[in-house]
């Protein structure tokens, strides 16, 4: 006798932005790169499909922890002419199925925007870990979704005295700093992005560039970068020979960065020695392998690992499975 | 101003098996596999994770026709020893999602029932396509899901006098005999696969087999042969001197093929000519490029295609939205 398949809990956009404020994202995701650094995760290839007309690209990306509960799949798009259409380019949802039956258990319906927290969580966890404890001013280079959250999200770990904003249009960039200062952070934008570069020892490039945005001679000594914006073969936003003078490189993942990212391409072009390129996870864990000075040039070439959306998209299902089961259907 | 995101459909496998009796599989996966062989399609490589406590795996196929518009990502996965808990060993959804945006457009909440059902109508419009038209007699491999649906699927076409079931495990072979019989279709089961090869000039074979069933000097002339348990590197059924013997080879997908199932194998070991392979699609475009006469030996190798299950997902998807929409939320 068979039994019947339980219905998945399905868990609306507005359901997870009333939780997220109760999760410890940044512990959540901090311990996903640490267990996936020791090897403790199973994380395949991403998979990647692209579009003509009109342009965009799908991600899935997918993998379990070998202590956790779950599996996850996360499909995330980027259209980027939906904002002309009245929509967010980020697109997407979660899913977690049990990993001792295959049965699915969730359907997160985020819309992309666990994805989008995902990825700004992450580069704030890596400018914590990695930038100098100095640091006052952040630059953004961008200024679209990902520009908003990552200063959001780094807010919570550096006390910024000034934001300053570098968009190719610069009426973007403009619009983002009227948000931050309604907000009580004092910002501006700039046009010049060696001015950006050179006032700001802390900087978080957002842009699907595909040619390099930030020239190796614009940047200071003691500066972190934190990369978020080139996650395939194509995108890079930092000059590689940028890659040759940094003191510290770290990826979130030592085999996406084989075929995607910053690191990817610097390496292809033979400015890195892979050898010397360490993992997100190994410096949340060991700090001290991180930055060595004040004058270190640091960076951090995020592509997005699975590990991420497993994390967090277990730490809302799990806070909604304990709070309040009549949260779980929509 | 940004629009609020449409919540999408969610359609329950109650729904699914109530609208399934009207839509035109057949003719809707036929139509994929054309255009799929036409290279209007875009089929990325298979996504792939395997579990060990217990043993599992998981696919992910996803793609698009550049036509439609849609594109399908599809997660099925298999975890053998769930019918000793009660379960199916197939599980899974299918998301269909607009490709002029990314927003999520449908979840089809199929419990894997999507790619069973696909599976065995490729398999059939493959026999079809290749088999003698003489045929009175299938024999079925395996005695699991797929024994039972490509049985169904088989009486669509063929005017079946007997099905004979072979099965490792022969308790579950007799099982499968007792529920043909009881739906009025002549059938016997036998403990030898090589008798099974004497009697039946049509074959399904069905199973996980990680090492071949079926040898080549069982086979008969005249025979047809569809395999669709080897999806994988590691899985095969068929001996791969059967192909070399074969006068007629046909994949599903080419470029599947060249990782995975029968092919793969018999490529692998020397005894394939890739160059002389055909496509599924290209058979049903043109059957003429099948079977020749009555003596020839065809063999169909299946490993699954993401346009199946783009066809099926947009076909129920699009019969719900015309026929009525208060199915489409559970």
């Amino acid at each position: 006798m068979q039994k019947k398949v339980p219905i998945p809990a399905i868990i609306s956009l507005d359901t997870i932005e009333s939780v997220l404020p109760e999760i410890a994202v940044f512990n959540a995701i901090s311990q996903g790169f640490q267990a996936y650094s020791k090897g403790e995760a199973v994380i395949p290839p991403v998979g990647e499909m692209l579009f003509q007309q009109p342009p965009g690209e799908v991600h899935i990306k997918y993998g379990y922890l070998k202590s956790a509960p779950y599996y996850v799949v996360k499909i995330a798009s980027g259209f980027y002419q939906n904002p002309s259409l009245g929509l967010p380019s980020s697109q997407g949802l979660n899913l977690l199925f049990d990993k001792q039956n295959g049965l699915l258990v969730a359907i997160l319906l985020d819309e992309g925007r666990l994805t989008d927290i995902r990825t700004a969580v992450a580069g704030a966890l890596a400018s914590k870990a990695l930038a100098s404890t100095q640091v006052r001013r952040l630059g953004i280079v961008g200024a679209g979704i990902q520009a908003r959250l990552q200063t959001a999200y780094h807010q919570h770990f550096f006390s910024l005295e000034e934001v300053i904003v570098w968009n190719r249009d610069m009426a973007k960039a403009e619009q983002l700093v009227l948000e931050l200062q309604a907000k009580g952070q004092a910002a501006r934008c700039t046009d010049s992005l060696s001015v950006l570069c050179e006032r700001c020892q802390l900087i978080v490039t957002t842009t699907p560039a595909t040619s390099p945005l930030i020239q190796a001679d614009w940047v200071q000594a003691g500066t972190h970068i934190t990369a978020v914006g080139a996650d395939t073969s194509a995108k890079a936003e930092l000059d590689p020979k940028l890659m040759e003078k940094a003191d510290v490189l770290v990826v979130d993942s030592l085999a996406q960065s084989e075929s995607r990212g910053e690191i990817y391409q610097a390496a292809e072009a033979g400015f890195v020695d892979r050898d010397t390129v360490l993992e997100l996870g190994q410096v949340l864990a060991a700090p001290a392998l991180g930055r060595k000075n004040e004058q270190q040039i640091t960076i951090a070439d995020l592509t997005g690992v699975a590990v991420q959306d497993l994390m967090i998209s277990q730490a809302i299902f799990d806070h909604i499975k304990l709070s309040n089961l009549s949260l779980i259907h929509i």
